[in-house]
């Protein structure tokens, strides 16, 4: 079944999510999933094709000016538009969360929450998108830019992982509370293979994305606008080569031996404070 | 003179600052600045040489996790660390700006500064980042990704420059009010020409960046805390390639035409919605 080309907005009340199953938009799904269940909060949401680039129309651009996805439309608050994910999960939580259910009120907490949001949104989102870009996604396959995103990748990976040791969740007291922290950092580690990035051996991050994808609006949110492309549940089964997968798992194991090759060509090791 | 390698923190009241001369110290110390110019708060800088890796050190990684400059600790609030440029702008603005000269009380003007700090946040400063390595820093020069990220940096110039149209100042009614968003942006900006980018194609943007940089916190924020090294005022001297910068102005010549090679190569054009 295949849907018109949006061309505006559709909805008159809630939150109305333009949006499109990349892992930035899977923060916002992932969050208005949670608000749907905790407090009802609705929302409606519409694919933004990318491949399409209905995101670089001037419909689309008076609501997020940089042409990306995601961004919401807030009809309950006068059509207030919001774009960049760090901009829209704390937009959410500050009108939709009054019982901090996935934020802090407590201020010192709250400004942790915003380090890690913003170091997920300043770091691991774009290193990890480079690495998407030279370790999968590019026409050529060049050496040195492959290792320096997949290397920095691991690097931040190893930083959250130190971070989550003796501790449950990113932010909080004990061993924390689950909060748009851990919905930033899991939309992109939910990925983690897909950008050349092996998770397993991150053992405190690795059972953290397990702890969180546990949670039925998780589950539902990364199927939002549609069912994903190759988040790490989907790239082990594809991995192993059976049937329909026998091609992604010849190329997957190319992929992977020419990363090798430009980590030792360049020496890049990874490291982590 | 050289000062001692820093080990540790050295105040016991105010804000301390751990930062190098770079577009992402220059956020913070601007708006220390800013802050000590309007309402005489406090500060201590200490230098912290990326070259030398003291931001690796466990000391430091105590307070920045991400083992990254700039950092800083609060102690006039139980020597609360904050790291990440955008969440330290926010912190600062949150605790220490009561009467809204660099931030907004409106929430809704208040979200669109959050919108345009995580956008310089997690798409100019990566990417223009990204553009100095491939440009300038790296070893070698290697086409593609010289072109990817001088070409997305040059889209976001287009992106802002837009958003300046018939604007003094990123957010705020009318032709807009100085802000966070702007000490954000204007930090990066401010290094233009050192990522390959030719400001003086965007109008708006230089226009802007002269209004900014003719505040008295934003001259001494920028010297924060040495002289700065490339900014774009220093390289409209060292481009002309007199006396001691001959040598520098020969390899520039270099370095744009493998720039403009790479573009025709990979027929990237700079675009803008």
């Amino acid at each position: 079944m295949s849907t018109p080309r949006p061309s505006g907005l559709i909805a008159t009340s809630g939150i109305e999510l333009l949006t499109f199953g990349t892992p930035n938009g899977h923060k916002i799904s992932i969050l208005l999933e949670e608000l749907k269940a905790a407090y009802g909060k609705p929302y409606v949401c519409q694919s933004i094709n990318i491949a399409e680039n209905i995101q670089k129309e001037p419909w689309f651009t008076a609501l997020s000016p940089n042409g990306r996805i995601p961004a919401i439309v807030d009809h309950d608050r006068g059509d207030f538009s919001v774009f960049e994910g760090a901009a829209i999960l704390a937009y959410l939580v500050r009108h939709y969360d009054p019982e901090h259910r996935f934020s802090f009120e407590d201020p010192d907490d709250a400004s942790r929450v915003e380090q890690w949001v913003a170091w997920q949104h300043g770091g691991l989102g774009p290193m990890q998108g480079q690495a998407n870009h030279f370790y999968r996604l590019a026409k050529e396959r060049i050496p040195y830019p492959t290792q320096r995103y997949v290397g920095e990748s691991e690097r931040l990976y190893g930083i959250l992982d130190t971070q989550l040791t003796n501790r449950d969740f990113i932010v909080g007291p004990g061993r924390g509370k689950y909060s748009i922290a851990d919905i930033a950092c899991f939309s992109w580690m939910n990925w983690a293979y897909f950008a050349g990035v092996d998770l397993s051996r991150f053992k405190n991050v690795e059972a953290w994305t397990k702890r969180i994808e546990e949670r039925p609006a998780v589950k539902k949110g990364v199927n939002v606008p549609g069912a994903p492309r190759v988040t790490n549940e989907k790239y082990a089964v594809m991995v192993k080569g059976e049937g329909e997968f026998a091609e992604f798992a010849e190329g997957e194991k190319k992929l992977k031996d020419l990363a090798e090759k430009a980590k030792e060509q360049y020496g890049y090791k990874y490291a982590s404070p």
